[in-house]
């Protein structure tokens, strides 16, 4: 059991967390990088597969190919906003991606065949490797918060682009790129909120009862 | 910043987090729940989506068909590993649903429409949806061990009959059905590696340097 301080501790990390876009080029020090992932191995997975790899990405010249496939993709999707004049501003207005700023870039991984054919639980739901990873990159995020450390998940990218830039198997799941590194500017909000593309939704709205659609909560 | 105090109480409880299968009947308290929900709606997700929603089920007879669900999905994958007699024995050995035992299971699911056509991010990789609530369940995770309450991740059953049982639309994806109660049975260890049906691996074998399989780490 944790105590009232050690709890508070915990969400006070849990709510501080944001999605950061700016980065500082200050390099990350050995014992907060090592606390990151050691606390992303140690996320849960299905069957304890532990699907997950960290191809950590220093190399200038690698990372300007990984915003480059970035930037690619962003260009291609501004494509889609062009009728709504407001929501296209807003779009380029936004700083979707640090790759090239952060110091470190963190491509997480997922390898469906770990742990071969038997994997307890992967064989009813496939997906749940790449949802074991997601658990790992939220440890990641958290870990990265607790150490003062900012993190940017970026997911704007064609598969296929990261996989040959980072030399990555046709079998491998490239799930997430991250931005890592420190911030002067850690927003108190989401910044898709801040700038008004979406809002929180109300936790009690998306709660039901027994079934499906019955908003009648115990939270009433 | 965090004091080292609130660093190591935020490691303490992520590395106290296990999967629990056994569960004691007392109800969880008003206070822990709404903790545990809003810790899951304050995840990450691509676009500021918010994708999930949370069905909490209380009902006995609600609980008696899920848990019968996941039993036919077990009894199904045990035919897998009749001819591995060692893992078969495992296998039937680990009690993998608490679904009747725990006072409260929760069926998170992933709404792909959420937020309308122009998700940020989600046209790019559509599974990001799934992914963000894959966070939400770590978060509710951890804090549920920052609660003293005991989580345990069902992923044993075709989404079609969770969708049948809870009345779920047949776009929406049932991600996850999570058990929750007290337990006095919390392990240290995984209970997959306490079977030994699977170890932890060693970290440093995860991690390249700059492109995949290129295991130069700046940890050595």
């Amino acid at each position: 059991m944790f105590t009232e301080e050690e709890k508070e501790a915990f969400y006070k990390i849990l709510y501080k967390r944001r999605d950061i876009r700016t980065f500082l080029p200050n390099p990350i020090p050995d014992e907060s990088l090592q606390n990151i992932l050691t606390a992303a191995h140690h996320a849960p997975s299905v069957g304890f597969m532990q699907p997950w790899n960290f191809t950590l990405v220093y190399s200038d010249e690698v990372k300007e190919r990984l915003a480059w496939a970035a930037n690619k993709e962003r260009r291609a999707l501004a494509i889609h906003y062009e009728e709504e004049e407001e929501k296209e501003s807003d779009f380029l207005a936004l700083k979707i991606e640090g790759i090239k700023e952060s110091p470190l870039t963190i491509c997480v991984t997922s390898d469906p065949t770990r742990g071969g054919s038997h994997v307890l639980g992967r064989n009813s739901i496939p997906e749940t490797d790449s949802l074991s990873t997601a658990c790992a990159i939220q440890n990641m995020w958290l870990a990265a918060c607790a150490e003062g450390i900012a993190l940017g998940w970026v997911s704007f990218y064609k598969k296929q682009d990261i996989r040959n830039i980072l030399e990555i198997p046709p079998h491998i799941d490239p799930i997430a790129l991250l931005s890592i590194g420190y911030t002067d500017d850690y927003p108190n909000m989401p910044i898709l909120q801040t700038a008004n593309w979406e809002k929180r939704r109300e936790l009690e709205e998306l709660l039901y009862v027994d079934t499906w659609g019955n908003n009648r909560t115990n939270m009433d």
